[in-house]
């Protein structure tokens, strides 16, 4: 197909395909004629990913090429595609100002957190990122005068090991490794999105029925 | 106490509480000398909470502003309270943008979730960007080709569920509503980064397991 019905089916604009194919992130289309190429499935395929990384994902566009290579890397094994993505969603910024947040408390609320994992049995690499986001929650907590102890992880842990658990069965059963691939790292992001807008949901629903008569909830 | 004692209790810069001052998200202290001014502990827990949504939440000033008014004022129901913390987190991005990367699907993704929710019987408000940012992600998976149904949202929901009503029980039991109100909101944001960062590692945890093997999980 053109560029344009590239563009039409995917309804992402045609100065912007262009662009990542500039930038690298998408291959360039097969030259049939000057100042034509052809484009396939394959280009549509890889144009709705990136757009699902910038659109949902909120990455950037180092990330993505990074996450892109290494779908494309036989050698890369699945578990490692998945911590690469994890890392690139926002976990940089959360990490750096929630450690500056929580000054003080973090190495008491960081050993918290590593022996609740390890409890758990999980299997996590010891400079994860996230050992240190969920240890500046801790420590936050404590710090308000809170409980900032595992027992507040206990019931998200659970959830969190269920649906993982969840995703593993409906990703493991595609046929290829790229099919594996795309779609363990289109579900990491999509589900967590999911996730996060059904939490607040219910976290309103919660609010409404329990605090019904205070005032109208939707008033 | 004086400023210099403010930032050293809260590692917050002496420049960045005047900032927040003139911004009107701290009161000013009470003036003891000329330029000298006296802060309570109540500086200080405003102080903290405002680093939260900066650090943790990632809110804008105006976001932040708009949280804090309505945390004191005695008007706001609790359940808005919390409503206008989520629409502040994020929201307004990823709809705009999930719209536009899922156009054509979206209406009836979006009849899914709103029957869903119904069925669920949560009482949620009928504009709620969440539907939305859910109805986005079911659109997408449906234009990879995959299930975009309700089956898909089950597991998160119920999970949500569970952890709305675990964290209900735990912030209402507050004295006052000025309690009520700083705990539901600091909650709100804090656990749902913790819940993000244990969904990743139990991802990672099971990648690791299930592909035990390929490759060292750590190497």
């Amino acid at each position: 197909m053109r560029i344009s019905e590239l563009s039409r089916r995917t309804a992402v604009p045609v100065g912007t395909i262009k662009f990542y194919v500039r930038e690298g992130l998408l291959p360039p289309g097969t030259t049939t004629a000057r100042n034509q190429a052809k484009y396939d499935t394959g280009h549509e395929e890889r144009l709705r990913l990136i757009r699902i990384f910038v659109d949902i994902g909120g990455l950037t566009l180092s990330s993505i090429r990074a996450i892109l290579a290494a779908i494309d890397d036989e050698h890369v094994p699945l578990n490692d595609l998945c911590r690469i993505v994890h890392r690139a969603m926002h976990g940089e910024r959360l990490v750096a100002d929630a450690l500056h947040a929580a000054v003080g408390h973090l190495a008491d609320a960081r050993d918290t957190v590593d022996s609740y994992l390890e409890s758990l049995g999980w299997v996590v690499a010891p400079d994860a990122p996230e050992r240190d986001i969920i240890a500046s929650v801790l420590a936050i907590l404590r710090r308000l005068g809170w409980a900032g102890d595992e027992t507040v992880l206990g019931p998200y842990a659970q959830a969190a090991d269920e649906l993982a658990a969840f995703e593993m069965a409906s990703v493991t059963a595609r046929a290829s490794r790229a099919e594996t691939a795309v779609a363990l790292v289109t579900r990491t992001v999509l589900l967590e999105v999911a996730l996060v807008g059904l939490r607040r949901l219910a976290e309103e629903h919660h609010l409404s029925v329990h605090f019904r008569g205070s005032a109208p909830p939707n008033g």
